[in-house]
């Protein structure tokens, strides 16, 4: 089974290219962000909603593999899909496309804690049925 | 009558220098921020310090004539002087300097506020007294 | 006389946050670039058009006036209209807006620069022809 | 046989850190890319005497994982070593420490690159020796 990743484009900025012409590395891992921001509020309204609700996302691990550069006034598509969904985790595989092409790929890794107590907490369903569209692997049981 | 600047050194980063090889135009105003921060540690012990006091700062205004450009690898020294201190404001004089050449200069004007609510209040004695070695212009008296 | 301001459009990122909760100080900075891109791009096909015939700019001086904080996800609009042109120098008045609150104000000075040898160069008259539609005040007559 | 990984102290920046008060994901990555600028001065003279000689860098992979936040202000280490030298590419070990704590760690591979065309080439013999004391795995042959 497969679905399609949620998508959303962006510019790339002067201020983000390096002496080399090309997007500075750890961009693109704000670009991630960028897009796991625009997927959130496709799928229950955004990071905003999520917070008022008393939850909060803090990053475990990411990673990127870097097959070409993008450079100053591109036009890139930012792709994201759940690829996992744990009980307090959820895994993003993301790509950067200028066009058909394949820029850089990755994964990141979020764990869902208490806005206020930074502690983890188990996914809330609204959470699972908003990114459900976009979910390649939804855990069918999960810990008491 | 004229006081030596606060002086800090760093480093120019390779993330901060665009694709003319030179240092992009913000990162000067976000060197300023550091010049602020180490001369607040050498004032009275730090940001740190201030915010355990319930006090903060918000930025009001800012300033920048860029003169030369750094580029990668440069050491930089970042000199901050207090030129004002009023009621409430606390205006810098910012200058970057590449050994003897000059870079950046500029001015940035600061409101003292509570932290909370981040409503102006009273600049405290302790930040005037800590500042007072690197200010010029120190008000004689302050409005009731 | 007036001239609408050219607009575009933006969304504060997160990482362009700080602990305060709004958009630390120097990305405002680089949103006044941003404007002058997306300007460019409507004046005469983009900073990429003007490079390709041989032009460049480089920042001269920089105004900021902060009124009001951005904070994640704010929808904002960059405003930017051409103040002064004169014979190397572009003049640019920028707005920050959040609807119709004004958040920041602020001015840049730009040069116009050979892309070779960043030596100022006259401003050739395919960008004052192009920037005419958001220029306030065209100087009549240039130095020989 | 292990080797002591190479260090190099910065602070923490305001600018840095996000709502949540902790440095934002990408600064991190930003951050092992200051610890191969230092460990490139330390091994052969820096960036710039590689570069001087046509050579230059690009990233093919990172990978991150993170452990506990640093906040603003905070003093840290960051920590790297060679964990493998190929006949085109180089893998770093890096670790970010405060104190004693381990806040993140993760990998960089580099291909080593001609300056000029941006074309992979054989890693040059001082860049080999020059990295010698920080490296775990010297690869006993390469291609010819």
């Amino acid at each position: 089974m497969t679905v399609e990743p949620f998508g959303h484009p962006i510019r790339v900025r002067y201020a983000e290219c390096d002496p080399q012409g090309a997007v500075f590395n750890s961009h693109y891992l704000a670009y991630f962000d960028i897009a796991m921001t625009e997927l959130w509020r496709a799928a229950f309204g955004g990071y905003g909603v999520m917070m008022g609700r008393g939850i909060d996302l803090v990053v475990a691990e990411a990673q990127l593999r870097f097959r070409a550069s993008a450079r100053f006034d591109d036009e890139l598509t930012l792709e994201v899909s759940v690829t996992r969904m744990g009980s307090t985790a959820i895994t993003t595989d993301h790509r950067i496309r200028r066009g058909n092409e394949l820029l850089v790929e990755g994964t990141l890794r979020h764990v869902v804690v208490m806005l206020e107590t930074l502690a983890k907490t188990p996914i809330p369903d609204w959470i699972r049925e908003g990114l459900a569209p976009w979910t390649l692997v939804q855990e069918a049981e999960q810990p008491a």
